[in-house]
């Protein structure tokens, strides 16, 4: 919704990924092509199955944050099981087609939004292949939502921690494509720590499975790591073998308030330093507190989770309480009853919504740094918008480092949108100057990608080519996303 | 020691990686060669760090299992830091020599034994970097023994949970290059789960980091991950930065004692079942135990591990004594006290010993499967065994359905070596035909590298050889390991 396409659009991105995606019959308008692929892939995996999309169709686009960024396709394509996927990459790889898969889209980087070719949607394929309680496992398929894995493992005792947003919406397959997190990953890590096995289509056309239920194997290198996180631009996941855990008996939230940044980013420390680890240390700071009517813009806010047996999570909770007073908290609060712990996770969750709600659009990063360096990133952040005449606003998962530096933006302003866009690029500069990263949990798609590349050491760029003409020599793996298409931008 | 040069040494393996090894000097004698390359790399590192080996130094060999398999090489360097790393991997890229990296040399795969070339000992790059305790992270050099490491981070009241075997001897970067385990590896995975980034020497000689000290990071390919368990055959590591966590207050060992190893395996299931997470859920079967001079062979044990808080460790060594017992142990014994705690661990580590005292010699594999079919493995390693005439015995990681199959032998008897390798390439088998792996945490090194490979799906092998040839296009990284050299055995 906050980017316009004249500033990271396609149009003006890549057009060797374009010519790729025109596919053979250069001699055909995009209507032919997209009516003869639309039949062949139907074949495939029937006619139903298949669609020439318009200009307006979500597979074009990211569900929430760059609805602007529209990219183009000839089709898209819905396989219905794993060997149909098969079918699918090797038809597209013989006919030098481009493929972007695509799960619940609901990324911000633009990671699933086309640049032609064919999307590759995967939310038929939605099984839960198994799901055994009794060896703390799942076996599931790429298109089972965030939501509807998390609740099946719930309903056995189960925990599977990695809580990107939009749960509802998202799944499993993009999850593993961009190694995602939420704020359970400071305790519990992202979804690669979860991850024993992978079912895959390599190019160009091979359906391969790396580890499975097994819960260690080093005889491979480990793709498994490798695939996650590579969105989508190394291989298509279409199912996955995962870890669980015995779900804690309690989870149990503390809110702390301080009066600035400083002082909170203090007291993240002091968390470390009194050796407690709860398994979520998230901050909200006062801009979006007051987004959301919440105090003056001064304001900072850490929200813990103390989980683990009942008594456990009590004596941590009561030791994140002491440690965060003495630190300076202004307030805090740690609510006991049920109803008042949903609240708390629904005022959360709302943050973003009122803070797209107070100019109707946002633009948010995900810079990474030491965690002793999240004032700095903070106060980084702020300066970028300054110098950009932004507002501005960030919360993330403070023990982890993460920053969602978060620019305030009217859609419709266009002018803005550009300002917004370089404000993005250098908030990735900042993450490397900081001794960190430009992507600690989004990804880079196709919206950090040159940014990222700047602050990559050639040699890394050159290691990570090898790696994606290695395992995808024709290029049309979800091409321009994550790399450049060749050496720096 | 224990397997014939005949049956896996190198010199039956890979001619083209001995050629490779050879450099470029075609006209040139072995000790001609030596002595130019002593020379050349002399320079780089300084004379006294440059040797040209004899047969019998420990460089060329494993420092524990394979003591038979005993590599040749022209040269050993140790460069004194990373730097001198690099110049010694761009000295030979670039006159086609190929290295070896080594580190501790207790692998049991033969992965550090050279197949020509040079040897790249890393025991000089020796130093903690940074340890910081009120960050939870170290940063340390390849050279730092794993005991130093642990003892480290213990005195600043910090754990680095991976603990496999050989502690004072193993080194970080072995450790990395393997992706090792050990029984902690239950509750808190291997040490990729423990690495944020890397600082590692690619091809033809590029000193590059991966990551750093940010604890998350998903800009990149997840090099690091890829890295670890490598085997040094995609790069040579020189440091790592690693996350730490706070010791826990308690560490309480439970061993628990089973009529047979049925029983013990069903109580394994039953741990899983209540929902208990010991940090260890180890197992020695009833032949390891007589030995060891205990029973007659027919017992089982399970050894688990209650860590956290004082309360919560006891509490969950009440419930692990409970469920043992309620499966069907006949003895629980849950020591209290410090000097009996380490008494029970000095015992576990003692095993080993025992074991290879029995008949001077050992063949030890390490298949790993579904926690519900350890069971099987442990019936099917002992079916090899009596089908290769050998006595045989197993102990390992129960809850990572880890089984250490193995054979024991006098390593003065060649049929019988040659005996246990054809058992331990069964082993390896067996691991596959179960649902698992060959190696669940020793690695592929020469030692399983073409059983591996034998049950590997032709797309696997095809991916791994890409990306090696990728990484290393001249094939000089630690020629011949993990890798058949080209296709199939």
């Amino acid at each position: 919704m906050v980017r316009g396409r004249a500033a990271q659009g396609p149009d003006r991105q890549d057009p060797q990924a374009r010519d790729r995606g025109a596919g053979r019959r250069e001699g055909e308008g995009r209507r032919g092509l997209s009516g003869a692929l639309v039949a062949e892939l139907g074949r495939l995996v029937g006619a139903a199955h298949v669609a020439a999309p318009a200009g307006s169709d979500p597979e074009l686009r990211d569900a929430t944050e760059t609805q602007a960024l529209v990219g183009h396709a000839a089709a898209v394509v819905r396989p219905g099981d794993a060997e149909e996927v098969r079918e699918v990459v090797a038809w597209c790889y013989d006919h030098d087609v481009a493929l972007t898969p695509r799960g619940g889209g609901t990324g911000f980087a633009g990671g699933a939004v086309p640049q032609g070719g064919v999307v590759l949607a995967l939310d038929r394929l939605d099984r839960v292949r198994d799901l055994d309680p009794g060896r703390w496992r799942a076996h599931v398929e790429a298109g089972v939502t965030t939501a509807t894995l998390r609740r099946r493992a719930r309903e056995s005792g189960l925990d599977f921690p990695p809580d990107p947003g939009a749960a509802e919406q998202s799944q499993l397959g993009g999850m593993v494509a961009t190694n995602a997190g939420g704020p359970h990953t400071f305790g519990h890590g992202p979804v690669s720590r979860w991850v024993t096995g992978l079912e895959v289509v390599l190019a160009p056309g091979e359906l391969v499975t790396v580890g499975g239920p097994v819960r260690r194997d080093v005889a491979p290198y480990d793709l498994r790591s490798l695939l996650c996180g590579s969105e989508g631009t190394l291989g298509v996941v279409t199912a996955a073998w995962l870890r669980l855990v015995p779900a804690p008996d309690a989870e149990l939230p503390v809110l702390a308030r301080f009066a600035d940044a400083r002082a909170g980013c203090e007291a993240v420390l002091a968390v470390f330093a009194a050796g407690l680890q709860p398994a979520v240390l998230d901050f909200v700071d006062g801009r979006t507190l007051q987004a959301a009517g919440e105090g003056d813009g001064e304001g900072f806010a850490l929200l813990a989770e103390a989980a683990g047996g009942r008594d456990e999570a009590a004596a941590l909770r009561a030791g994140l309480v002491e440690v965060l007073r003495e630190a300076g908290a202004v307030d805090v609060v740690a609510p006991e009853g049920r109803s008042e712990v949903e609240e708390l996770w629904r005022w959360r969750s709302g943050l973003t919504y009122a803070v797209i709600a107070a100019r109707g659009g946002k633009v948010s990063e995900d810079l990474a740094v030491p965690v002793e360096r999240l004032d700095e990133a903070l106060a980084g952040a702020r300066a970028v918008a300054d110098r950009h005449g932004l507002e501005s606003c960030a919360w993330g998962h403070a023990g982890d480092g993460i920053v969602h530096a978060t620019f305030l933006v009217d859609p419709a302003d266009a002018a803005k949108l550009e300002r917004a866009a370089a404000a993005a690029h250098d908030v990735v500069v900042l993450g490397y100057a900081l001794g960190g990263t430009g992507s600690g949990e989004h990804g880079v798609g196709l919206v950090k990608r040159d940014a990222v590349a700047s602050r990559t050491p050639d040699a890394l760029l050159t290691a990570q080519r090898a790696i994606k003409d290695a395992l995808d020599p024709k290029g049309l793996l979800n091409p321009g996303k994550k790399l450049p298409v060749a050496g720096r931008p």
